[in-house]
């Protein structure tokens, strides 16, 4: 039995996610998915609580019918990198291979003797999750790129009203 | 659809919070399995991490073979009584009703007027836990009070010299 | 003009506190009232919020009628004593002299160079809270001993509820 | 009996709010004026600490001379949006209505179906205090923009020296 | 060349504590001297500050002479077990090898599979420190118990009120 | 006798600050090296965690050969302006005179009462540490302006890599 834990934001979930989680299938049994932040939310970058995430992805895993045991995980932020890895083992049942395109995951993993995996498609669904979110503040098509459980999910909690409320306070800068 | 949230510390996760569960799931369709005091490990009180007793919780639940959906969402402390409950709802998916027996709990539940529900067993679960842990810590039996998932967690961990080591710090004070 | 600083919990705000405050409105124009441990509630030793003890205070010195400028001020625990004065010095307008009788707090103001003043009746004040907690859990009288507006207060939040389930909680133990 | 709550960060308290103050008092009888960011200090956003920032707004409420009970909270981050509400509510006097023009405190309240309303102006008292602070670190003219209390305390504290010392460090960036 | 890191919180440092680092000398070329709790001050179990501690243990290393490289190292408390090694291992220069007789600390270390040694006499050290707080909260005899240096830094900080001090505000509850 | 106190963030210690603590070493018979931003590490600002720093200053120092007792002390921080200075105050040895050129760290030690020197090479020091972890970054020539010792601890610990790593995370926004 192999289990791998995926790292991500998935601010929202996406179609991109959704091809990480399908390639990784092949490789694991089972898969801790990772929310990062999960203390963060109501921001342009981290609009979605840890919550709404949980259910983005359980919703959407569902539709991918794997072959594959997951388990979500909120981990939220400890602002100090240099226990960031044993924060997210005590939080996460113990796994054999960490999967992240971010440099710095991959930085604090390796220091910490962890062994890490990077996807093919480099950084391209970490930049999905910024252009997704302007997307939805400028009101333009952000459906087509996350699956329709995470649809339903931003549509029940009014989540466009609230990405954009948020992103004009930021612009304000009070 | 109706979702429940049941909270507790599930240290260790054992018979009593079994049959608590197979009695909700009566009454549910899909529950959340908030795990209390997370961020705490490695004391009397609570000696296991938040990913061992997500394993505990999530092999445990295989056993028992009920039709419901599970979440087991850790909740780290807030150590503020008066946002406790905003807190547990950004890390949960919605729920419609709580689970509890703790009179705190319940309090803050229903000041924020969430519906609490409490079980029959009055307090008896949680007793439960903290009769186990010093069984654990004396060398008696405790495996006949727990799952055998949650056996083959404790052991693959080697949980019984952890639990015994730090109850001589607690015993020491400094 | 002199300005002084009176800390106390206020859980509740009770009678010795009123005789304090009188006294004290002897020797100042305007008064600071410090509400320590403001992030603590729902517990026996701090069953009421922040805002829940501003509104007693202030209710009740509208009752005193007294010449005194008074700012009741929430300060949260900082849990670092080698700190806390100038935590309190950012928190509130700037002082004269802190009353208090709680021998860790003299220490602390003398350490910084801050005049600090003790009552004549030592400690009365202090214990009197502890049994007027201890009368509420019990259902004994405790009406007595606080002004007329901490009874509207505390009654309006449905206070005895709280408390006594509170102190179930702790009870228990887990 | 009506009670409102005034959220800003206050740095510092200028003619804007003064003019909102005064707008507001037709509509409540009190008034609780939440002194955001009560934490941060001697920064170019923040450069007031929060017992500064209530003897700006007390001093200035005197001489508006209004019909309105006020109270002064300050209200420390809590680096949490989901929570940030019950955070408020638990250091503030129970109040019917928030008001604010910020876009985040709009959509936080609303979230948690508490009542907001917003100023006609909207956001001119925000753009002020930006502009304020940049004319006392050029030096400029900035007198003419607070009421004279608020002028009186800058100057006890050399406010002026503060603010265009730690304009220097931020440029610095190290 | 062999690193060693020695884990207390040194309140006050003793002879006991002298006797285990002359030991430790014959084993490793450079000693860092960790010392816990180092945020926690003015309290019965931890009454001086982590600057004080530092001072009683560099020159009480001077009076011993050895041949060994000494690092004294402040370590705040992080309040989660799982994560204090990460915190001890990020503040301190590298180590080789922990020394401690604290059941938790052996424990935490050999999950993390760094190499712990005990010392011979056991918890004797631990002990003391409890013993020699006592005595100066009763005006006993405590300098015989310490280095000349250690009595001369708490005579400076007129270390006995404030120990004697705030061991009444333990004792009051409030 | 007379103790100053350096303060900085050594990120990482370069020739700036060697001929800074020459200069200090003229007027002060000890010298407290306090190691601002300990908490941090993996970050382009912050690189190297307070142990490494630790090894950078205590190495370097022993090229200078200066006739002053130093005592390296990292600093965590508290995120706090107004309790700064407390802070530090509390994890140091008692000190004379601090030295710096940062204008923040200036105005709130003059503030506490606390004296304050600068250098004559204003902030130059501070911009040297900018520039050389741009050299690291884009992999030119840094070598040259820290003393070996540094670049010692730095090879050993592939201190490039992880800068390097840690900015490509950055630039990603995400």
């Amino acid at each position: 039995m192999r289990r791998g834990c995926y790292i991500g934001r998935f601010q929202p979930y996406h179609n991109g996610h959704q091809r990480v989680v399908t390639a990784i299938a092949e490789e694991v049994d089972e898969l801790v998915i990772a929310i990062g932040s999960a203390d963060a939310s109501h921001t342009v970058d981290n609009p979605f609580t840890a919550g709404e995430r949980i259910m983005m992805i359980t919703k959407s895993l569902v539709e991918l019918d794997l072959d594959l045991v997951t388990y979500p995980v909120p981990i939220e932020d400890i602002d100090r990198n240099s226990v960031w890895v044993s924060h997210v083992e005590s939080m996460s049942p113990d796994f054999d291979v960490a999967f992240s395109n971010n440099p710095l995951v991959i930085q604090l993993f390796e220091e910490a003797s962890v062994a890490v995996e990077q996807f093919s498609m480099f950084n391209r669904e970490e930049l999905e999750g910024t252009e997704i979110r302007e997307q939805m503040i400028k009101g333009n098509d952000w459906r087509s790129r996350v699956p329709d459980p995470v649809i339903e999910v931003i549509e029940e909690i009014d989540g466009l009203t609230r990405i954009q409320r948020v992103s004009r306070s930021d612009a304000n800068g009070e």
